[in-house]
């Protein structure tokens, strides 16, 4: 503590990973590529997970469990999505250990105990769930099936950052089965539709929903349905993403349904998934160079009151107020910290919860003892109010609110501050290598162009927005004709 | 549907299969000893898990999640325990599958994608987490650290049984450090009390609290207090354990702190986990012959209400009476499920929620919509009651009252029941073959005796039951003197 970060202006990449590990979000572990969540950046994928489960819940969907490990046959069995994963996953191919003779107290792989078919630690569950699915389906009424599952995957990426990309990371996966292309696009939609509430609400980070380009899709997707934030780095990050699979999965895994005329047909499918990737996207979207900013709706702690004192004494009516504080503030459903740690004076506190992104802090001394007063500061705007202890229900009410309010709206602003329509490659590149944010140009349509801008700039397309309109135009890079634009954007 | 479970007396053990397949609890997956948690059975691991998660945050502790591997290296640091999983760990050898040109479509593990040093699938953490502990612990002032995990674990078990034994479990972890003996010795106990609490106040299953023996403690462990449950078949199930693990992985991984005297000790441990084991418990304390029996404090649904009608006209009206109890029953937070599916029969129904095991089932049909009435049916007691529908409220709050105490007494009944003392090893053979239970036996405390007694009749010691009252006697094997009783049977 005390130390200060290095500024987002100095070096955007290191602010990131100093607030991470000294908010005691995470930090990295003994094993290549896998993160450690400590319990105050878990305590916010506790609330991640409570409010989206509610959610996946009031849509109709049930949780489950399925296995950790994919036979390879199984996984093999939808060649795209195979294809897409085989290059990164972790794969088990003995079951035991034993003593090395030739070291004392070592262990080594034992020969003796290899599996007949390997097992690759999921990268994602289709594979198994629709092996399982093959099952359960008969007939149209057994459809739909909506199911969820909270999870750890592995993907064994080269190149790691804590909570954007780490070999290990905990998500949840929707796996659903139905018997119309229309119902199965209809949930795709839906869900998609589901975290654009989630992170706007709760995380108060605007979004674009979109769809994919083809090579940006899901491995074994027809359609991937999409929301992209934008960090203030300008570079976009992609929050969640909701697969149309078609028909690929059940063919790969022949899981047909007697329809209600007598007919037999192949099973439509959906998935989508939200991970521990989105605690990065929070970070990133309304941290300053003072530490975390946390939104109140997710914050584990909303309130800490941290006691100014001189001696025993001064220490003993100060916490009789402060708990009574507490109480009150609890008795609406606040989340409330009272830190009346002796051994930390209240400077090396006030700079503890900044770091951490604590929303409001109230500060109660001697004189507001006198007064009847306190003095509360915004985490956001770092702004300070005293006020009257009668009225501090409602004003810290109000506060939490005005503040969840007002980073997603900064956060808007700052989003579309960095939308930027061009019509030629020069502006492109000077836009993309300057200001970045998001490009809104027209593209052909061609993964030709879409791979040829991406070799010159780094820049992708982060989607094509829903309700985009159609406008007659000429790709920015080829100059062929085009319908309408898109977005670019340099990702993480 | 409508085909009759294999009775208990005919043979438990499949009776026990067909219960968690035809309620839908779980099933056999592709992955040789990894179960499918179904829905319904995963909505009982979540009621499990929201209430233990409360116990464990009011006592103090936090969640965090640690990775799913441990390198080889922190595998073998703390001997005892890596000699006790050696035998059943998956191993990851390899982080790449590749095309398999002999066999087009196929994969195959890649050569050149060989890990450095293997990664096992983690079978319990402490040796990821005291790797980690070390980093977080330099002086007294950062003791005591009190955590816990939700995690998948995998033990490489070879003959397995849903719930009860998989190769893959879904299970919590905690692990705490602390500065003294006597605080982690505290901490054993307090959770082995909290595991108790749990398993008798929401599983209604009353339980044993007792220590093992040196040659049954957990691998690392010096003492480990467990809580046993007694299952109908005359077997014991170890249903938690919460372990003393002294110093023993502080010294393997060098976590020392700075004491307040300003000396430098290493710390003291603890470890404790539950795991998806206790449904198996649950299924073998409470259910019968006609299915699951669920104890309300845990059952996903509560009650089911159950419409009977003939025709259109007289389905829209019972619905609105059901729709309208539904609601008053749920303002009083009782889970409930209205089941107005048109394509199945009463019967089937019935039939259905009996299997599940769901406590209380409403029947509403014409005749209770002109008098006022419904049937209420119990599961535990089949007994069925017709209830005025202005009195429904209390009567099934009191009825679900009533039920999870009855579930537990008579629980507890059947296991006073086969408590037998006996004092020489004829009678041990003859109550261990014949009608099983626990047996109270003296024992010479020796690993000699504890082992041929094992040997001879399959018997384990299953705990020294704690507050034990000593009293002089014989081992009632080797003759040897004693100074108390322990508990013996056969175990899951």
């Amino acid at each position: 503590m005390g130390s200060k970060l290095t500024s987002r202006k100095a070096d955007y990449s290191k602010w990131y990973n100093e607030i991470v590990v000294t908010a005691d979000l995470a930090e990295n572990s003994a094993v290549r590529g896998c993160m450690i969540i400590k319990p105050y950046g878990y305590a916010i994928w506790e609330k991640m997970q409570a409010e989206l489960d509610k959610m996946f819940k009031a849509t109709g969907h049930e949780n489950a469990y399925f296995p950790l490990f994919v036979p390879k046959s199984l996984f093999e069995a939808e060649e795209k999505n195979a294809e897409g994963f085989a290059k990164e996953c972790a794969v088990v191919t003995h079951y035991r250990l034993k003593n090395d003779e030739k070291n004392p107290g070592k262990l080594m792989v034992d020969p003796a105990a290899k599996l007949e078919e390997e097992l690759v630690v999921r990268p994602t569950s289709e594979a198994v769930i629709w092996n399982t699915y093959k099952s359960w389906i008969q007939s149209y009424r057994d459809l739909p099936i909506l199911i969820n599952q909270w999870a750890n995957v592995v993907r064994w990426e080269m190149r790691t950052r804590l909570f954007l990309r780490t070999a290990e990371f905990l998500w949840q996966e929707g796996h659903t089965a139905h018997a119309t292309r229309a119902e199965a696009l209809e949930e795709t939609k839906l869900m998609n539709q589901v975290y654009a509430d989630f992170v706007q609400n709760y995380m108060a980070i605007p979004v674009i929903q979109g769809t994919k380009t083809a090579s940006e899709r899901f491995a074994g997707a027809e359609e991937t349905y999409c929301i992209e934030a934008l960090m203030q780095d300008g570079k976009a990050l992609q929050a969640g993403t909701s697969h149309f699979l078609g028909q690929n999965f059940a063919k790969a895994f022949d899981v047909k349904y007697a329809t209600s005329e007598g007919g037999l047909e192949y099973v439509w499918a959906t998935s989508w998934g939200v991970s521990t990737r989105l605690i990065g996207a929070l970070i990133m979207t309304h941290s300053d160079d003072n530490g975390l900013v946390l939104p109140p709706n997710l914050a584990p702690i909303q309130v800490v009151i941290i006691p100014i004192y001189k001696g025993e004494e001064q220490q003993i009516l100060i916490a009789e107020a402060a708990e009574k504080i507490k109480l009150s503030l609890e008795s609406k459903n606040i989340r409330v910290k009272f830190d009346n740690r002796d051994k930390f004076k209240p400077g090396f506190k006030f700079n503890e919860y900044e770091l951490k992104g604590v929303p409001l802090r109230i500060a109660i001394g001697p004189k507001d003892l006198e007064n009847g007063t306190l003095e509360i500061a915004r985490r956001d705007t770092l702004s300070k109010t005293v006020v009257s202890q009668d009225k501090i229900v409602d004003f810290v009410q109000e506060q939490l609110k005005q503040m969840q309010g007002d980073l997603f709206d900064n956060a808007l602003k700052f989003r579309e501050e960095n939308i930027t329509e061009v019509n030629d490659f020069e502006e492109f590149k000077h836009v993309i290598e300057g200001q970045g944010g998001f490009v809104s140009a027209h593209w052909d349509g061609t993964n030709e162009s879409e791979e040829a801008i991406k070799k010159a700039t780094k820049a992708t397309i982060r989607c094509i927005p829903l309700n985009n309109v159609e406008e007659e135009g000429k790709c920015v890079f080829s100059g062929k004709p085009s319908i309408q634009r898109v977005l670019f954007a340099k990702a993480y």
